[in-house]
């Protein structure tokens, strides 16, 4: 139970995992803090202009991580829970399971965030999403992976920034 | 992060869960030990005379929950992770993962452990398999859901006795 810090790395697949790298140019803990905290993440979460019209984020293993968005007008409800939580450097999430352990009839996905401080208040933020088939895999690429999770984070660094 | 304590029910579905509960003539420390400690692990986690001959244990939200059995000759590799551990009180593991937050390709269950202490050296013992299918319910099931934990949950608690 003490053994995070040896969990550094990420072993990367890349048939089944898409990744999105950037130094952002604000510091760890803010980076961290708008990750797991509702009232932050529903300011950056989706490109705009969609938004978040509801968050519930419970950041424990097995608690719930939960978002609903509005895509022009369409309703969509993201369901899953966390699965690692290492303060300010690793979150680990999934639709995989709800809340309660509930398995899921589709799961898509698996997100592992790293989270490394550059020093001078800067943050390598590095996202993986992993898929249990390539073909989910190259499904979630085909929907824009690169482009969405590019500019949310964008959009997270300033957020963040303004936090300052 | 501190939310364990309001988590001591498991929503129960009777088509995708299987359920044993024992009052184990057992302290809960003990209990405990027996699940997260290779050493005593190996010594009652199958039905005799089958045995584990190796037992990998991380238990951390993401370690490894990896034991091979010895059944009649037959090796059996059983691989997962731990997805809760909240300590002498609930121990939640997969193998719809494998270290490093793999995917496996064919998941079979989720169990999700309680452990609450009677009083008196005695402990109130529930596991629940959930699966991803009422099938694979089903098949575990007539696999010997009840008669396998069944014996194992009376192997626990002689070998924790031994342990007084």
């Amino acid at each position: 139970m003490t053994a995070a810090m040896t969990h550094d790395t990420v072993d990367f697949d890349p048939a089944l995992d898409l990744v999105l790298q950037r130094d952002l140019n604000a510091p760890r803990h803010l980076i961290w803090r708008c990750w797991t905290t509702p009232e932050h993440l529903v300011n950056w979460f989706v490109p705009k202009p969609h938004r978040v019209t509801a968050c519930h984020l419970d950041v424990r293993p097995g608690g719930a991580c939960n978002t609903t968005f509005d895509v022009d007008g369409n309703v969509m409800e993201n369901r899953g829970v966390y699965l690692e939580v290492v303060p300010e450097e690793r979150l680990v999430f999934t639709d995989t399971y709800t809340e309660g352990w509930k398995p899921a009839a589709e799961p898509f996905m698996t997100a592992i965030l790293t989270f490394e401080d550059l020093g001078d208040g800067r943050t390598r933020y590095t996202a993986v999403a992993r898929h249990r088939t390539p073909e989910n895999a190259k499904a979630h690429a085909d929907m824009g992976f690169q482009d969405g999770w590019g500019t949310v984070a964008t959009q997270l660094e300033a957020y963040a920034r303004g936090l300052l």
